[in-house]
């Protein structure tokens, strides 16, 4: 499945391609370290730079053949020695390059240009291989989560039950978590990105939980807010019921074909009906995969037109300052008949 | 101290500088979300900008007093608009950021170059809060580790090890691992950066563990090797009392005043001696705080001039394929004096 990948990448390519970013590297190579590069040829064997850290391990990773070249300390200049060496003198450079590695190559003999990464074109729709993974890693979490379920009750502390959320996933085989894990109750619920804290839980509260983790090098992201007994207030119901019913008109829409930005305006559109539209106030939802934000984007500004093979969050949200938020979200698979979804935990608790 | 480190940088800026890097936001103003740009004028408050997730989360974390300014999706867009207001059309932004970013400027209003941030200037010399915070960090890794010192003998899981020491950090109030935790014994600890599997600990081998964790936004990171028995060979004996002694030799070197090169420079000296130099494959050590790898670098190519203040890994390691590797790394404040340890563990167990 790598050397097909790679394939793939090399018809795209009109000039050799220095890979970096290391989602990239992992899918082209099975590379795992934290730095290394990887330069595509057009055709033929692509070479694998790494410092002296990375030349053991990934002899034992690399899940394509490649030639092996140890830099000291200035890769760039041996890279531009392998051009050379080859007779070929441009390059094209991943644009996720900061500028400071780009500036590096001034004065050197080869002209680069710095492109958006083909790669992240092929990664947007996933293979068998990877779906399966994910998969792996969507019932990891679940089931993570559900043995932690009987934890979430008034008194406890958020940060407590990210603790032992976290480390049920890497008990259960998880590489990592895939993100720092939210948990965040009451007010501090309409923080989408809440950090977990000392907070406990009250009554009358509800729970919401945003968690992932990493299997075989694939992420799972999911969220569940969970009311912490059955005295939730009548507002928490009406958000969550909106939030319910605009998983549904997103669902419904996605299959093969449709723009991603239809799916978030759809949803936006219903969020209005209802009065909650400008609590809704981030993208719908993300490609998911080696990274756990990836192409392609579910939201307003999106170019991009679903295809078959695409692993999506779908994750409307509302966040109410100084009331607290929820938000539900679920992983689905894209295909030319419509959505099929990737994790099987319930709604509601 | 937010302030004053913001003062401090002001009077280094000929121009307004654009902070994204995120260690750099934090550093300057307590944020700790995944995304934000921090507009730093020469004088007068600086404007924070942020999309709509952070915009409460940003009211509560900034330590500093900033105009909190919120962006739709272009952020570039903004900021060229901010500084027209404040009649102004030059800026620095920092050279972290990626091409495609900084391919964003063209064609707008405002000239901009990129520069290596001065933050990281800063940032290598720790102030007392910071200090406080890494010892806080290497009293919390040091402890976990303690705890989970019983769980290393024959037939251990690698992988197990690792599970539960994370989960002590994050239990006894880690906010996370400060990186992926290595766990590597037998042939595996040849491997620098060797992510833990489930290998069994065999008899007669040895567990490298290099473990850390993030408290109050700061990182420690620690290496030790434990023989799981008795029988560990002459070699390992060998090796392990040659990095003792060439932790001697660089400690006794640290001090204000001298150059990382030169501390880097005699322990490979001192390594030649004993015939153990061409394995040791990586640079001496680095700089810790907010990033577990941050200025300065130990390295036989570092232009530093080691800064009382300054704290640093000193972790020489042998790396022998097909044997095994042995590393130790303690964590130093730099003094006028000499170093201060802030570790206290042990080097043998």
């Amino acid at each position: 499945m790598f050397k097909e990948r790679l394939e793939r990448l090399q018809k795209m390519l009109e000039a050799p391609l220095l890979v970096l970013s290391l989602g990239n590297l992992f899918y082209l190579s099975g590379f795992r370290g934290s730095l290394g590069f990887l330069l595509v040829l057009p055709e033929g064997k692509p070479f694998f730079f790494c410092d002296g850290r990375y030349v053991t391990q990934s002899r034992e990773e690399l899940a394509i053949e490649a030639e092996i070249v140890e830099f000291d300390q200035d890769v760039v200049e041996s890279i531009c020695g392998v051009l050379s060496s080859l007779g070929l003198n441009c390059l094209l450079v991943e644009d996720a390059a900061s500028v400071s590695f780009a500036r590096r190559f001034e004065g050197k003999s080869c002209s680069v240009s710095f492109v958006p990464s083909p790669v992240h074109v092929l990664r947007a729709v996933k293979d068998k291989e990877e779906i399966q993974a994910i998969r792996r890693a969507v019932a990891l979490a679940e089931k993570a989560f559900l043995e932690i379920l009987p934890l979430i009750r008034e008194g406890v502390e958020e940060r407590d039950i990210a603790v032992e959320l976290e480390y049920r996933m890497r008990k259960l085989g998880g590489e990592a978590t895939a993100f720092p894990t939210i948990v965040a109750s009451g007010k501090r619920s309409a923080l989408p990105h809440a950090r977990p804290t000392a907070c406990k839980v009250q009554k009358g509260e509800w729970v919401l939980i945003d968690w992932g983790v990493r299997v075989d090098g694939y992420c799972a992201d999911l969220t569940r807010v969970i009311p912490v007994d059955k005295t939730a207030s009548l507002c928490f119901k009406e958000a969550f019921l909106a939030l319910q019913e605009a998983q549904e008109v997103a669902l419904s829409c996605i299959r093969e074909g449709i723009e991603a930005s239809f799916v978030d305006r759809k949803v936006r559109e219903f969020l209005d009906k209802r009065g909650f539209s400008r609590y809704f106030t981030h993208s719908l939802g993300h490609g998911v995969g080696i990274e756990v934000h990836e192409e392609p984007k579910l939201s307003s500004k999106s170019t991009t037109v679903l295809c078959s093979g695409m692993v999506v969050t779908v994750e409307p949200g509302i966040y109410i300052p100084e009331w607290g938020g929820v938000r539900l979200e679920h992983m689905v698979l894209v295909t030319e008949y419509g959505y099929i979804l990737l994790d099987t935990l319930p709604e509601v608790f």
